[in-house]
């Protein structure tokens, strides 16, 4: 049976991003010697800007992509061992597109006459709030509530993180905030909650979300994102979304679904491995149980989760493993990807090897997730004989966040159903199969104007 | 001495704005008869639009201004009477404007290639939180939390407030919000607390905070939200602005140095007398004080407060009677206003007569900032002989929370010392003198840059 190879991946891992800032003698041939020296360090050139030009020196911004800071150390001192050549700066390109912050205000109405001050604020803004105090369910219309998301986090899911400095959280926040107005047209709210503490922090989300259309979680740690994720969806009236749990999930169906349909194996058939049993681990484990998935197996560090393994009592990993491992399979994944047809890491780099692969069934479908660094790099997994090899710069929940919020305000819905997260996957999924592929393109607004659509009707019917 | 008539008032005060949507019959001669009829009741005529013209009728927006509702519904009953003419809709402006919200999300950057991709989502993003959990000072250069203000209130101050709805005050935080951008630049965050008790606003306030460079309070009632004001300024990291005293103090004192200019008296020299001592009152009463101003008598509904008067044992009314009204006067507003350079209201519509104003000093000065109606509207007041008067509409807090905002944020201070506001005043009334006016034109960006610089130069220095 010829199954295509997928194309849905990137060559290159070159993940250290940096703008060097050269100062360079204006003479033909300088410049070549410069992007020899980057080759040769087996450093990529990527953008190269001319930021000023005079009769004797010119002065160049030239990104590069390196496997490892240290490698840019390296080359930094290669490339000022050249004659006329200084090095004046190593920016750091991820650092330097969120000077100022990634989000601002945008006003939808201008003030500037005293007809508009009357209506917006003197006596306007009185009636209106008198007006909505009477009628609080026109808040929806005549406020931006209903497009606002929240997007928290007490930042503790992050690399590095400090109680002290939970606000080192905010790029994250911004990060999806961007994704989330681009790509959905929805507006969105970072908020810092310095509160590890799960009554605390839900508590004060409880008390401020009438702000608020709807609420995303991300880069809490477990367990108790787990818990405020719960709780959070019985006590609020407005939608809830945990992007590394429900968002992850849905991402993963959707690549699932039209991976499956490549290697012409049906999801009812097929055995699954999921590595790591953290924030997502749970969530996709459940999301393709709703699907229709059969055969589904949870490793953690202690290996294979089934019901009544000891030391789980009384935890969430208990119950994930009493609804999963029918066949009751033991061991470490080594042991557990023998002859699975999928595998789903959430785990950690290197955790998957190329031999792990090669023990699995036939045309083996990979979503390698770590971040930010993979269990094992698709063009590797390829090598060993993946069908499909994603990570998560391709399966990333930029897929899935923004169309399923848009629907779930569109359908005027308080909670996001297994039902309303399927459709959202099917729908990515269709999208990825239009173009062959099985991921669609991220960027293209017409793919999350798609899965809006079915979630919303999915909401409704 | 010849003082000249200030030119700061409206001669209407039609407060009730409405847009009578109108389908007319197609005929010369239709419409004059309709603005007969607006006319005759009274109503002044806005804009007029039109939206659809066929050959037999014309579909006309028309927006009018009358003195109060049962105005309008009566002129509807008029306009239905005459021929060829159907009223279909009457639209409150205040709550049209405010259709979908005032305020949304603008992105500082874009996401569309997987360059951008890797510097903004991944590994961009591990790559920019993991470096400022190192290094948490540079949150403010590389996020947008130093100018990221939130504005937040329980909605316990607003007109009709209840319990159950305290997301109706949005409009008022979205509308401050609107000003804030528009005139400083500032972004701005609504924000909804839904409890009126002080501990848990506090405790919800302080938990947030780290994701704003600023904090301003508004529409939460007293006495908890002077208490909350309090705690707040000494507990944050972050520059603290409540816009019901803070702003209203800095704008009253500007007018005051204005006006006190044009009749030629100084600070030091004139009585003042504080109608109300709600929120603002007592601020008014602290900065005008710090300013200069050495007889200030303060007069709520039990009259004039001075050191040691019954029932305000243990309050904030005996503290402020304490440090005010040096000649220990007594009485009512009637009996305590009589030959006082200055009046000063936030109390209630019709609080102050023409004989109270004919009772002052020489050329008084009049701001009966009572919202929504003044306590004697400003042309009133001049018939009655006021040197200067203004109401709210024109000495609004919108004159001083862009520009001290941004001035305290651009000096990086944590607290808005009087200092501070005095500086910001002194600009508004320097602005205003340029126009030969006691108010500088609210919508002007200098007016708000000058404020800025003021402030920031105050705060440095």
């Amino acid at each position: 049976m010829g199954v295509r190879k997928s194309t849905d991946y990137r060559k290159h891992t070159e993940r250290v991003i940096r703008t060097l800032r050269l100062v360079i003698k204006n003479k033909p041939g300088n410049f070549a010697k410069i992007a020899k020296v980057i080759g040769d360090a087996g450093v990529l050139i990527g953008d190269v800007t001319r930021l000023r030009v005079d009769p004797n020196y010119i002065v160049r911004d030239v990104t590069v992509m390196a496997k490892a800071e240290s490698v840019i150390d390296l080359l930094v001192g290669e490339i000022e061992a050249l004659p006329g050549v200084r090095v004046t700066d190593v920016l750091t390109d991820a650092l330097e597109v969120r000077r100022g912050g990634l989000l601002g205000t945008a006003t939808r109405a201008e003030v500037s006459s005293l007809e508009d001050f009357h209506k917006v604020i003197m006596p306007g803004v009185y009636e209106a709030c008198e007006y909505l105090a009477k009628t609080p369910g026109d808040v929806e219309v005549f406020t931006g509530k209903r497009h606002m998301v929240a997007i928290a986090s007490n930042g503790t899911l992050m690399p590095g993180a400090r109680q002290e400095a939970p606000e080192a959280c905010l790029p994250l926040l911004e990060a999806k905030g961007l994704v989330l107005h681009q790509l959905s047209g929805l507006n969105a709210v970072p908020l810092v909650i310095a509160l590890d503490e799960y009554y605390g922090f839900v508590n004060i989300i409880t008390h401020i979300a009438r702000t608020f259309g709807a609420l995303m979680l991300t880069g809490i740690a477990p367990p108790n994102c787990l818990q405020i994720e719960q709780r959070l969806k019985d006590a609020l009236p407005i939608p809830v979304f945990h992007d590394d749990s429900n968002g992850v999930a849905t991402a993963v169906l959707g690549v699932l679904i039209a991976g499956l349909e490549r290697v012409r194996k049906l999801a009812g058939d097929v055995s699954v491995c999921i590595g790591g049993c953290g924030v997502a681990g749970p969530a996709i484990a459940r999301l393709l149980s709703a699907y229709g998935f059969q055969d589904i197996v949870v490793v953690d560090r202690r290996g294979a989760l089934y019901k009544g393994r000891k030391g789980d009592e009384g935890t969430h990993k208990a119950e994930l493993g009493a609804v999963t491992n029918t066949f009751f399979q033991k061991g470490n994944l080594r042991d557990v990807i023998k002859s699975k047809d999928v595998f789903v890491g959430i785990s950690k780099a290197g955790a998957l090897t190329k031999n792990m692969i090669k023990s699995m069934a036939k045309n083996p479908i990979i979503l390698a997730l770590s971040i930010p660094q993979a269990e094992i790099e698709p063009h590797e997994a390829y090598k060993a004989g993946a069908a499909v090899a994603v990570d998560a710069h391709t399966c990333a929940t930029a897929l899935s966040y923004p169309g399923i919020l848009a629907g779930a305000i569109a359908a005027k819905t308080k909670h996001i159903t297994d039902k309303m997260m399927i459709a959202a996957s099917e729908a990515l999924a269709t999208c990825a199969k239009d173009i062959d592929a099985v991921v669609p393109p991220m960027f293209d607004t017409s793919v999350h104007q798609a899965v809006c659509k079915a979630v919303c009707d999915a909401a409704i019917k």
